[in-house]
């Protein structure tokens, strides 16, 4: 709750504390909570609100998209739901972090490898409020988060969906299996119990994301992609210990 | 290998025997084979083909669509493959059963929930071959095969899928989680660890089969649909002891 003595925290805690600020609504009933650095100050915000008003912790959903950002709401001592209770419009906002974020808030997710989840927490919710820091911010995807675009598919099908994604159709320069390394031998399964495709398409576009996002997932074998094109405000940590924010242009 | 007493069993077995003459390869390398009643003979076919040719025995791979496909390759005494091995077109040809089939050879798949590895296999091969009885036959998707449209979706999603799918832009009249009945408390979980929705469209113009199958691929939570759109040519055991082809038309 104290404020941290680095530039770059403070940039971050300004920065949740703000989206927090204007976007957790007035009454709310179900919330979003995605997991990453900067997602750890908006639940701290959220707690002090709750010190001030007892019935945010006392009747307030919030939905977690992960072990992570589920274990932040249970420290946290606010009531922890599940996406399988909901569909698209049942949650209030939803606030979560990104790899890279484009001028377009078109974004890259699933570095952690739970894109799936926090695609579903974001779709579901009727705001979808991005806080970061400024690294995150890029002319295009692909620039700064260089590893790919992390592609959830069904274990028996990477070499089918591996093989698509370097077809000349898709275009990818390189496909990897992301492994588990020292952690766990072979690939890492996702909680879903499915494998992690990394593609690396270059710099993406960005009128080209939602077009690549759809025919990604049209292919048999893919589960979810981690390119995001429906965030609505993105609320970033600057080096400087401010903090900016970036709308969807027109 | 004997001759079945039974009429439809008979034109089945001529269907499946016809089917393997005629579409498996000279030099074979990898082969598809699904599951059903009729598919069982195309085993016995490929099984009499062995006796005559030992090689088929020793090196060709048979991929199986799922467990029960994969226990009759076993009890003929075939080598087993996996389809994770394997990337589109790298199968010379594959035979499957299907629920329901349209003129333009569109199908339904998925009533033993084995759709995504069915799709998976066919989608590898250069040639899908369909052999069912004529009972599998019909107008229109959605008319003799009345459960719905079979949907893996991964579980967490369930809710969100079903009101998507209810809503009018995909209009189905009904969703319903298949359960697992007096086998399983609770709904049947996949070989991939999934749930299955199966939606009822009413009778589906075979112009909007392939439509509706990538939107509802599309659809966040989806896996995979039971709508299938690559098969090459069908055979069908007719009552009448005989049997029919049916090829896409023009």
């Amino acid at each position: 709750m104290s404020k941290p003595t680095d530039l770059v925290e403070q940039a971050k805690q300004a920065a949740a504390y703000k989206a927090v600020d204007l976007h957790f609504p007035e009454s709310p009933k179900v919330i979003g909570i995605g997991s990453g650095s900067t997602v750890v100050y908006v639940v701290e915000r959220i707690a002090q609100l709750a010190q001030a008003k007892p019935e945010i912790a006392k009747n307030v959903i919030f939905v977690p998209t992960g072990f992570q950002s589920k274990q932040l709401l249970q420290d946290a001592g606010l009531i922890v739901g599940s996406i399988d209770s909901y569909a698209v419009g049942d949650l209030d906002v939803a606030f979560d972090g990104a790899d890279e974020v484009d001028p377009q808030l078109n974004c890259i997710k699933g570095g952690g490898a739970c894109q799936f989840q926090e695609k579903l927490v974001s779709l579901c919710a009727r705001k979808f409020v991005l806080v970061a820091d400024y690294r995150k911010k890029s002319d295009a995807l692909g620039v700064s988060w260089t590893q790919g675009v992390p592609i959830e598919v069904v274990g028996m099908a990477y070499r089918k969906v591996t093989a698509d994604l370097l077809s000349p159709e898709f275009g990818a320069k390189k496909v990897t299996l992301r492994m588990g390394g020292k952690a766990k031998a072979g690939p890492i399964v996702t909680d879903n119990g499915n494998f992690v495709l990394d593609a690396d398409f270059g710099a993406i576009d960005a009128a080209r994301v939602p077009i690549l996002d759809k025919a990604i997932k049209t292919l048999v074998g893919v589960v979810e992609t981690g390119l995001f094109v429906n965030a609505d405000i993105a609320y970033f940590g600057e080096s400087d210990g401010s903090f900016s924010t970036r709308e969807k242009s027109a």
